[in-house]
């Protein structure tokens, strides 16, 4: 069976990864996640992209929001409001158990790598769920002059404001977490998923020897386009993508990604992007990218794989 | 009205003011609550005697227990349990909001007074609640030649181990927290509740100028005896008592406060150790001192402040 590597942030990632699965046995996977996003809120340790991808794989996410748990209740955020705590950002009950786990966890001195694989043993699931890094990171955003965090600018201003610059603390002395480099080097293909190309792929691409990690057998890195029609599925990546200079298509993922990606996949309604896609560097395959259940994600999946040549 | 402060610790505290509001004004009282049970777990900075106080005065206690709320319910516990979590100190989803907005507020800057104000003002109470320390302070007990945490030997060992010495980690620099020794000096009675001498009442004690402004006015300071036909009614106190050499009746009570607390209430049972008492340093009282429900605890407190004169 083939070895498969996915460059993951958080939905788009985790609904490809999801179908993969379908498709390649689930210890021939490993998914490198970006932890930039991973922040502190009640003394908590939070780390959206990589919940996502284990509750997704573990058919445990709330498929209405892509995130967060399925039959959740909120008996904590609830009584929370009722002193006038922070519910910005939505905790259900059985999320927090996980918070509650990976924070006693980590200090207790085990490293995030060794909490996310207790985690994901925990949820029965075969697939090598890595963090990009042990190391703290966090994404920065400029807005209106002053450097915000993250989930300040996703969730409490819901991306709804202009960035004029985004960097990731702490990225330039992170080392990659056990696994990681070699995840990149040993598998036969390696996915950039379908996630945000500035704000999730970024920051893994910004840890020290993973971008030359994909740069060296560029041939082999196939990604998914995560705009369609000029649009993102989900999130501020279009948005974000102009603010920053870039075009806000297919072909601005092709630049972003020309010394890291072999090849990238647009949707059937960029098909007319293509040759423009080439220009841009990479090779350019055209297949239906829509994840909108498991089994769809699954004929994307097989789709990137088959634009480098192989077939599942 | 008379104004009365409570020197507090847990339950037995909590109880004794839950009946002390029936009789005074609830804003001519205060409750200086120890505060060297209060750990770390899972992040979250727990608090346990502050909140039984809260709670309790609140009606929100569960009676079962005499902690944690009434009507709790877990679903944060059982899904930690899945992922092996640390379990052995029960967290109930409504108590887990009040962890998490006091862990939350402190990172923000807020001192443990201000948190605590907070809380007990969403509860709708007036009672003021004072932690005896914004410090942190920690009860450290020898137990086989090792110093082992408070909650390590109250709950995860449910104090059934021999004890050779206590500790409060943190005391003898810990400063009273605003209004603590205002609250001491300025009230009409000042009551000792009945609480564990050695592990809540003491710390409380150990914080450098509380026991000072108890012996400057000895005369009004009353304590209500924890120990009880030579047991204690719930937890450690009668044990303890007798590893740390005292004996394990009303009159090692005495023996224990004879510097601060003027006068000792005793149980009915107890009624034959009054001139022991005596002779060990306060004046003695005797009256019911069981406190099975809120109108049997204001029996309790209006003979613990007849006991010093006082007739409400």
């Amino acid at each position: 069976m083939p070895q498969v590597t996915v460059i993951a942030g958080g939905v788009g990632a985790a609904k490809f990864l999801r179908g993969l699965v379908e498709l390649v046995d689930p210890s021939d996977v490993t998914a490198v996640v970006n932890v930039a996003d991973d922040f502190r809120l009640h003394g908590l340790a939070i780390s959206p992209d990589l919940d996502t991808v284990t509750y997704t794989l573990a058919d445990q996410v709330n498929p209405e929001t892509g995130w967060g748990r399925v039959g959740e209740t909120w008996t904590v955020m609830e009584e929370l409001d009722r002193y006038g705590g922070a519910t910005w950002f939505s905790l259900g009950d059985r999320d927090l158990a996980l918070h509650l786990y990976r924070t006693q966890r980590l200090s207790e001195g085990a490293s995030l790598s060794e909490v996310t694989a207790e985690v994901v043993r925990s949820h029965g699931l075969d697939v090598c769920v890595l963090p990009v890094s042990d190391a703290p990171m966090a994404t920065k955003l400029m807005v209106d002059g002053q450097h915000i965090d993250f989930q300040d600018y996703f969730v409490a201003r819901r991306h709804d404001v202009a960035v004029s610059a985004v960097h990731f603390e702490g990225a330039a002395t992170a080392r990659p977490a056990p696994g990681v480099l070699e995840a990149i080097s040993s598998a036969d293909v390696v996915v950039v998923a379908p996630s945000n190309p500035i704000v999730s792929i970024g920051p893994v691409l910004a840890v020290p020897g993973v971008r030359d990690a994909l740069a060296a057998r560029r041939d082999s890195v196939v990604a998914v386009s995560p705009i369609v029609g000029g649009a993102a599925l989900k999130g501020p990546a279009a948005r974000l993508m102009v603010e920053l200079g870039h075009p806000s298509s297919a072909v601005g993922v092709a630049g972003l990604y020309r010394e890291v990606v072999g090849t990238l996949v647009i949707d059937l309604v960029d098909e007319d992007l293509a040759p423009d896609v080439v220009t841009a560097g990479p090779a350019c395959a055209v297949a239906d990218t829509i994840m909108s259940d498991p089994q769809r994600a699954a004929t994307v999946a097989r789709s990137t794989l088959a634009a480098v040549g192989l077939e599942v």
